[in-house]
C-alpha cells in the first residue's frame, strides 16, 4: 500500500491480536518434556510461592556469566526506578483518537529515549500524530531496530476497578502485584521494561552489546495510518537498513507462561460497503415509511444482495474475482510448524475461550489451525442500516453500511485485494456502492531461520519455555514496513512477562510474580538484556 | 391474530402512517373542477388573507339550516374554551413506552368524555395499560362508532422550539395560529375537536342526532398490544355491533387543503431476524477476533445468506414460499380509484417528498400507485450486527439482527404470513434463525358504498374538497378488530384540519388558520358536526 491516506482507523489492530488471538494459541498445561522437566513442574506446582519462584528461572544460564550478574544485580537495584519511570509514563495518557496529550506523550518518551541513552531521539512530524525517532550508537558491530508506540486506547474511567490514569500498583490474586493502568501492557510496561534493560546494562558499567534504531509512533490505536511517514524518511531508512531485525518490546507469556511466537502476519482490509439511494439513484435518500417498499428499491436490500456474491453460500469462502489469485500456499514447512502447534496446543481450551463447537466445515483441530494461518477471509464485522434501536420502526432506510475486513496472506496486497473488490461489485452490478476503506496494509513475513528468530527462540528456552512456533499471526500489524521493500527485515514482538486487559477495563502489567510460572518485571527486563547479548553473539 | 401477546411493538404505526404517507398521496395543487370553481379558487388564491377565510367555507350548506346556525355559533362561542381543553389534555403527557402519566391520562380523559356527555365511561384494566369504554346514549335510531388513543410518542424537549407539553399558541407563518406539543394533531387536537362538537351541539340546545359508542386504548404508539382485550369485552363488542362504522378523529387536510380517504389498510408484522452462535450452535456465542473467520461460521454471514432468500435477486418481490398466496389481487374497481387517484395526484411531487428518482421496475406513475396499494412487501427496518460505530473493530460477531416489516393484502393474515416465514427459513437450512415477532396484525378493509364512506365523502364535498379515494393505505392500523369477524363494521379516520410533526418536533395543529385551503379547529369542529347529522340523516 502506497497510499497511507487510506490507513485512516483499523481500531489498533496488532495490540487486539495480543490480546484476543490468546484463543488462537493456547499452551497445553504441561510444557515439552525435554525443556521442562516433570520434577520441575511438580515442584512448581507444590511448593511455596517464594520457593516456587526461586525456581522459575533456573534457566537464565547466561552465555556471559560476569556480565549477566551484574547486570542481574543492577535489574533488581533499580527495580523501583523502572516501576516509577513506567508509572510516569502510565500517567501521561496519549490517545490519538481523542487527540489527547499527544505532544506531551511524545516528548516524555523522547527524554526517557534520551535518559536511557539514545544519542539521537527526535519527534518525526507526519500529517498526523508525530513519531520518533531515535539512535543509540554503541560502537557495536551488530545493530538492532525497535518498533514502539507511544499511544494508548481510549479508557472510561467508570468500568476501572482503579482509575485507568493512576497507574495504582494492586495485589491481583493468584498474580501478584501489577501496575494496572490504561497502556500498562498495550505497550508501555513491556516498553518501559527494555528501557530498564538499558539502564541496568549502563548501571553494571557495561557497553550495549548492539546499537539501537528506534521508530515509534503516536497512532497505532488507530491504525497506524502515517506510520510509512516515520519509517520511510532517508535517515530512518537508512539506519534501518543496517539492522539484523526489528522488533516491540511485548509482554508474550500467557496465564501459563507459554508463548507462542508468530512469523508474520496477515494483512489487512478494513473497509465500508455504502449502499445508498444517494449514490445508487434508485430508492430514497433518506429514510422513508416503509411501506413506500411496494413502490420503491431498498439500498439496504441492495447491500443484502451485495454482500452475498462475496462469500460462498455458507458464507465461508471469498467469493470475490481474483481476490486470492496470488496467495501463496503454505508450505511443507510451514505445515510441519502448523502440526507440531497442533498436538501442543489444546484444541478443547481454544474452543472453550472462542465459545464455540465447531470449526467452519467441521474441520479437524490441525486443519483448523491451517486454515487461520493460511486462509484469505472475508469477515462482516458489523452490519448497520435504518433503525437500529429497541424493536422495530417502520422505516424503508435510505442507506445500509457493511463494515468488512478481508485478511490477507502473502503475495497478496492491500492494493491489489480493494482493487479486486471494487471491481467484482461493478462486475455483479453493485458498482454503485460504495467501498470506502478505513484502514489496512499488507502481510508481512519473516523467515524462520532469521537470526532474530533464532535468538529470540533460544533466549525463551534458557527461561525454560519452548515456544510453539506458527508461520504467522491470523491477525495484523503494519510490520509490511519492515519486512517488505525495500528493507527486508525480521521482524516480530518479543518478551516473557505477562499482562492483559489491552483496550479493556483494568488493563495490567505484571510487575511482581507470584505465579511461579509467569515473570514479573524484572524477569521481562532479563528477557531484554539476553536478547541483546545473544544477538551480539549470534553467527 | 387471536395472540396478543404479539403485539409488543409497532411504533405507532397508524399516526406514522398519516404522517408520512402524505408523500404517497399527495394532490394536485387544482382541485377538481367540478367541485371548486377556478373563479373561486382564484379569489382564495389572490384576495387578502380575511376576504380568503371567509371564502374559505362557503360550502357548510347544512341539510338543517337552523340547527346548524345555532351550533356554529355555539362553536365560535366556545373557541376559546375548546382550545384550553386541548391545552389541558396535551399538558397530562400519557408515554406508554416510558410508562410515564398513564392512569393519570387515562382518568383525565375519562372526565373529558363524562362533561362532553358520555353517560358511561370506564377505565378499562388489560394486560398493559388501561383502555376506556364508554357510551352516550342520546335515544338516536343510529349508532356512531369512535376510536380514540390516550397515549402520546415520546418527546426530547431538547429539539422543540416550545416544550413540548407546555401547549403554546405559536404563530406559524403562513399557516396561523397553531397549538404546540406532544399530541397536538397524534391525535389529541383532532380527538378535542370531536369533543368541542358535542359540547357545541349540547350547548346549541340539540340532542346529539345519533349514539355514541366509545373505545380508546393508551398503547397506540408502542403497537396497540391489548387493543383486542378492550375491544373483545362482552359489552364492547355488543355495544359496538349496532354501529353503522366506526371512525378516529383526525386532521385530514394537506398544506394545501386536499384529503385522501383510504378505504382500509395493509396489514403488517414487525419482527426481528436474529441470528446467533448461542442459537445456532456454529460460529462464536461472543464476538471474537475477527482473524477467527478462517476457522469459524459466521452469524452475520449466516443473516445475509438467510435474508437474501427473502426476496428477489433484485429485493424488489417477496421469495418467500407460500407467503402471498391468498393475496387477494385488486379488482377492476380498484384498479378504477387508482387510475382516477393517478390522474389527480402529483408524480413529480410524490417523488420530491420521497426524494426518488425512480419507481422500482420503473414502472409509471399508475402501477407505482397500484404496487404500492395492492403488493405484499418484505422490507428491511433495519441492519444491526457486531461494531456499529464510526470506522471499523476487526471482531466476528457472535450476533447479527435485521428488522423487518412485511406488509400484507387482504386475505392475507399475519399468523399465516408469519407461519410461511418461519416455514421457509426452515427448508432453505436457517432454522437456527430466531424470528421475534414484534409488533403485527391482520389487513383491514371497508367498501366502497359503505354509509359511513358515502357521508364522510359528501361532508368533504360540502366544505369543497373532491377527497381522493384509494382502496387501501399502504401503511397499518390496527382497524381489523372493527372489520373483521365478527363486528365487519366500516372504518377509518376523518376529519378536517391540519397538523403536522407526529413522532416528530414541534407537533403541531392548527387552531385559527391563515391558509384559506385550510381549516383551523372550529372547521374540524364543524365538520364532525357535519358528519354526526350526515350520518343521522344518511338512507
Amino acid at each position: 500500500m502506497s497510499n497511507s491516506s487510506h490507513f485512516e482507523d483499523s481500531r489498533g489492530e496488532r495490540a487486539k491480536n495480543r490480546a484476543e488471538e490468546k484463543c488462537a494459541t493456547t499452551t497445553n498445561d504441561a510444557p515439552s518434556a525435554e525443556n521442562f522437566p516433570s520434577a520441575d513442574r511438580r515442584a512448581f506446582l507444590q511448593g511455596a510461592a517464594a520457593a516456587a519462584a526461586a525456581l522459575a528461572m533456573p534457566r537464565w544460564a547466561s552465555a556471559h556469566p560476569g556480565d549477566m550478574d551484574a547486570i542481574r544485580a543492577e535489574i533488581e537495584k533499580r527495580h523501583d526506578a523502572s516501576v516509577k519511570r513506567l508509572q510516569d509514563w502510565i500517567r501521561q495518557p496519549s490517545i490519538a483518537a481523542e487527540n489527547r496529550g499527544m505532544n506531551e506523550g511524545c516528548e516524555l518518551t523522547v527524554r526517557m529515549l534520551r535518559e536511557a541513552g539514545f544519542q539521537q531521539a527526535v519527534k518525526v512530524p507526519t500529517d498526523g500524530q508525530p513519531g520518533i525517532f531515535a539512535t543509540l550508537d554503541a560502537g557495536a558491530p551488530r545493530t538492532l531496530g525497535l518498533y514502539y508506540m507511544y499511544d494508548v486506547k481510549q479508557a472510561d474511567p467508570a468500568e476501572w476497578s482503579s482509575p485507568p490514569f493512576e497507574a495504582a500498583l494492586v495485589d491481583k490474586p493468584g498474580l501478584g502485584k501489577v501496575v494496572m493502568g490504561r497502556g500498562a501492557v498495550n505497550q508501555k510496561g513491556p516498553e518501559a521494561s527494555f528501557l530498564a534493560a538499558l539502564h541496568a546494562i549502563h548501571g553494571a558499567g557495561k557497553k550495549l552489546p548492539v546499537n539501537l534504531v528506534f521508530v515509534a509512533e503516536g497512532e497505532e490505536e488507530i491504525g497506524s495510518p502515517h506510520f510509512p511517514q516515520i519509517v520511510r524518511r532517508p535517515e530512518a531508512m537508512a539506519a534501518l537498513k543496517n539492522c539484523l531485525g526489528i522488533f516491540m518490546p511485548s509482554a508474550s507469556q500467557g496465564l501459563d507462561g507459554e508463548v507462542t511466537m508468530t512469523l508474520g502476519a496477515k494483512g489487512v482490509i478494513e473497509c465500508e460497503l455504502i449502499s445508498s439511494g444517494e449514490h445508487w439513484g434508485r430508492g430514497p435518500r433518506k429514510d422513508v415509511h416503509s411501506s413506500n417498499k411496494a413502490r420503491l428499491d431498498s439500498p439496504a436490500w441492495h447491500l443484502v444482495e451485495a454482500l452475498a456474491t462475496l462469500v460462498s453460500p455458507d458464507g465461508n469462502d471469498p467469493a470475490i474475482e481474483s481476490f486470492a489469485d496470488k496467495a501463496r500456499p503454505i508450505s511443507e514447512a510451514e505445515k510441519k510448524m502448523i502440526a507440531e502447534a497442533a498436538r501442543r496446543l489444546s484444541e478443547a481450551e481454544a474452543k472453550k475461550l472462542l465459545g464455540v463447537e465447531h470449526w467452519v466445515h467441521d474441520v479437524s483441530w490441525r486443519e483448523a489451525l491451517e486454515l487461520l494461518m493460511s486462509r484469505p477471509t472475508v469477515n462482516i464485522e458489523g452490519l448497520v442500516g435504518g433503525y437500529t434501536g429497541p424493536g422495530g420502526k417502520t422505516i424503508l432506510p435510505g442507506k445500509a453500511v457493511a463494515k468488512l475486513d478481508l485478511r490477507l496472506v502473502p503475495d497478496m496486497t492491500a492494493a491489489e485485494a480493494l482493487a479486486a473488490l471494487k471491481a467484482h461489485l461493478a462486475k455483479k452490478g453493485f458498482g454503485d456502492i460504495e467501498v470506502r476503506m478505513t484502514g489496512g496494509y499488507d502481510p508481512n513475513s519473516t523467515a524462520a531461520d532469521a537470526a532474530l528468530i533464532h535468538v529470540e527462540t533460544e533466549v525463551y528456552r534458557k527461561g525454560g519455555i519452548d515456544p510453539v512456533i506458527l508461520p504467522r499471526s491470523a491477525g495484523s500489524w503494519p510490520g509490511y514496513v519492515f519486512t517488505g521493500e525495500p528493507l527486508h527485515l525480521a521482524a516480530g514482538p518479543f518478551g516473557l512477562g505477562h499482562g492483559s486487559g489491552a483496550h479493556a477495563p483494568d488493563e495490567y502489567y505484571v510487575i511482581e510474580s507470584k505465579n511461579p510460572k509467569v515473570h514479573g518485571m524484572d524477569g521481562a527486563v532479563r528477557s531484554f538484556v539476553e536478547l541483546l547479548y545473544g544477538l551480539a553473539q549470534a553467527n
